[in-house]
């Protein structure tokens, strides 16, 4: 069915926000570009936690491919999975047989880190794909519907607790959504229970959450998870998730049926797997051009990439430096189609922001710090123009105007009958 | 946590329509409600075929029970599933205990009939909750993806080959959208394939399509079809699905990936664990109250019911049938209650409607008879006013829009990854 061209061949390794960053710049170029991705469809995953806790529908938040690429003729996509790179024969190794490239631009983005904790792995439910949303919103839920016939008044009482780790962006987000389904919308379902007694605890092994933004938003964000009622600890090293819950390094430990673990992500296994050796957080050394040492016609850009920042350090695991560097590897491979030297990458960072609860969120954005409400729209606003799909962004909208409203989150519906264990963690992975 | 008091307990068995009909009748009436089923959602049974054809989102044809009962201070949820009840202890089992009662609702609903045919039950997909809709959507997808990478012509068009058995109102909706699906959307999604080869194809044991309705609309509705490229053919008795395809009882058969059995429905199992004895189709023989003989606070009501009309034929297994039941059931437990007696169930028929596709539907409505456009228009409204919840009015509508409009069925997600099996059939059931 392909037809045989002269056209030099991209493979984009990752849907992902750098994947679709480095098709949308070769768009109409003079090369034949192919996405792959093991899923048909596009994941924006700053909502993810609007999914893990009922507040959007999982389909709402993602996009196919397909339909993303339509309209670009010289760009093609296939659900397939990498498996590894043959970089001397210069094919992609998939499930679905050997991709052969030209340029290869690898964006696979990144996986939890477990830090080495098999018990955690084995127990606690992350939150890195729509799966894994799915997953927390149907163990949650399904938790409750235990507390409510639940006899004995410890276990209901475990069965209600919700513990979330790692105060990132991700666990912030994560921990002010449970605190407002438990406030707003869970005494409503249960009325038998007493939610009162359910609790919302976010774990951080720093002394802070939101490390990478100013010490003030960093003071407001967890004054605003605590005015919601999450229980925030910090120093709170986990040692083990255990059948009960979670166990502390300083051996104390917390009774509970729920624990997501968001406290770290590493670069995905395809890293590893070049066999060229990978840093810290398992990713790729990149040249100051993203591309491999002695192989430059092949890129590493996002997650995986580590690329470094004049003063040594790697960026961070950002949408953005994904997407920056999308433009650079695709520049980079036009130019080299040129005969022209690559350019350097260098970070622009525009800012990080979160939202914990109603109006509430803090914001870093241009210099300049927001809290509360300003924040809070700032948020809303960006979140909902960078979501792919004028139809995503439209039903996104009602869901919000709905459950801002009417104080609900109303896409609570437990999906995998049959499947959910019953202890920490879910079933389906 | 539950109080003990003696207001009378009804247990409703079944968040169906029956199921929510008859706590709608008995809400704010001095009795206990109890409604239990194996998920915590309601499903709008009628649009299942959009889910199953990428037009609507799973979600947004479900509703939370706890959401549909919070304002009814009687009425309490249970996500449970009932495997038998003990008629002498008054007493439902389920996977959560045991569950007494003072009077019983019935109304479990019905199961895809195989016939018998243990080829057909392991090999089909079928089409009677979100879960099979989820997966003929993942499984319909998929093929689509491997047919892109298929080198052989005869899998290829195999694998983009869909059968659906059984032309009644779901065989009827699901062939048209699929053909919709192959016309506006798949061609733009795979442009190196081929997709005039797809074929939908319609197979009727019988010799027309939508036998309940008058025979002009039969006719209309399997013309409408044929201008969507729906092959449909009747007297097509399926003898066999295998790893090819379709087996006939004629001794012909059609390569196909897909088969859908939408040909025929059974009462749910619980009908049969009563051990009462059941009717022809599973289900169970009610007096003209509806009350299982001699055991007159049992009521069954909806497709597990067998209630016969004047002439001693059954009534149709179809939601008005079953929510004018709960009517009469709820109105009788309250009769028996102020120590009056039951009154008799009477069917009234307010018609039957299908959709095929764009502006094309076929309606029987009191008595009169709507083709094309204006039976489509009545159906979206009576359907947009029937579904649960105005949330997902307001989400479905907004999809409808963006669907008609752009041509297009948005929520094509493949969200089995690492699930589905390469042949007909589908994976998670």
């Amino acid at each position: 069915v392909k037809t045989i061209t002269n056209t030099p061949r991209v493979v984009i390794v990752g849907a992902g926000f750098g994947g679709l960053a480095a098709a949308r710049a070769l768009r109409g170029k003079p090369v034949d570009v192919l996405i792959i991705d093991r899923h048909n469809y596009h994941t924006f995953l700053p909502l993810l936690y609007e999914v893990a806790t009922a507040g959007l529908e999982p389909d709402d938040i993602a996009q196919p491919v397909r339909a993303i690429v339509r309209g670009a003729r010289n760009v093609r996509f296939r659900m397939a999975e990498a498996r590894g790179v043959d970089l001397e024969a210069r094919c992609v190794m998939t499930d679905t047989g050997a991709l052969p490239y030209d340029y290869l631009v690898l964006s696979p983005g990144s996986v939890t880190n477990f830090f080495g904790l098999a018990s955690v792995e084995e127990r606690a439910l992350s939150m890195k794909d729509l799966r894994d949303a799915t997953a927390v919103r149907n163990h949650v839920l399904r938790n409750f519907e235990r507390a409510s016939i639940e006899q004995d008044a410890r276990e209901r009482d475990r069965l209600m607790t919700m513990v979330v780790v790692g105060g990132g962006p991700t666990g912030v987000e994560l921990a002010g959504a449970l605190a407002e389904l438990k406030r707003h919308v869970l005494p409503h379902d249960y009325p038998d229970l007493d939610i009162s007694r359910a609790r919302v605890i976010l774990l951080e092994a720093l002394d802070s959450v939101l490390v990478s933004m100013p010490p003030r938003l960093q003071r407001k964000a967890t004054e605003q998870l605590r005015a919601l009622g999450v229980e925030v600890r910090f120093s709170a090293a986990v040692a083990e998730v255990t059948d009960a819950g979670v166990t502390m390094k300083d051996g104390s430990g917390i009774d509970a049926a729920t624990v997501v673990w968001v406290a770290g992500v590493r670069g995905e296994a395809l890293g590893a797997a070049l066999g060229v050796g990978t840093e810290r957080g398992g990713r790729v050394r990149v040249t100051a051009s993203l591309q491999l040492a002695g192989r430059t016609e092949v890129y590493v850009i996002g997650d995986l990439a580590h690329a470094e920042a004049g003063d040594g350090t790697p960026y961070p695991m950002v949408a953005p430096a994904a997407m920056q560097q999308a433009e650079v590897a695709a520049a980079n491979i036009l130019r080299d189609l040129r005969g022209e030297v690559p350019q350097t990458f260098r970070y622009k960072d525009r800012g990080t922001m979160a939202t914990v609860g109603r109006r509430m969120a803090v914001a870093h954005v241009f210099g300049l710090q927001f809290t509360g409400l300003v924040a809070w729209v700032l948020w809303l606003t960006l979140h909902l123009i960078q979501l792919v799909g004028l139809r995503n962004r439209a039903i996104v909208l009602v869901n919000w105007i709905w459950n801002y409203f009417r104080y609900d989150r109303a896409n609570r519906l437990v999906t995998d009958v049959g499947g959910g264990r019953s202890e920490i963690g879910g079933g389906e992975r």
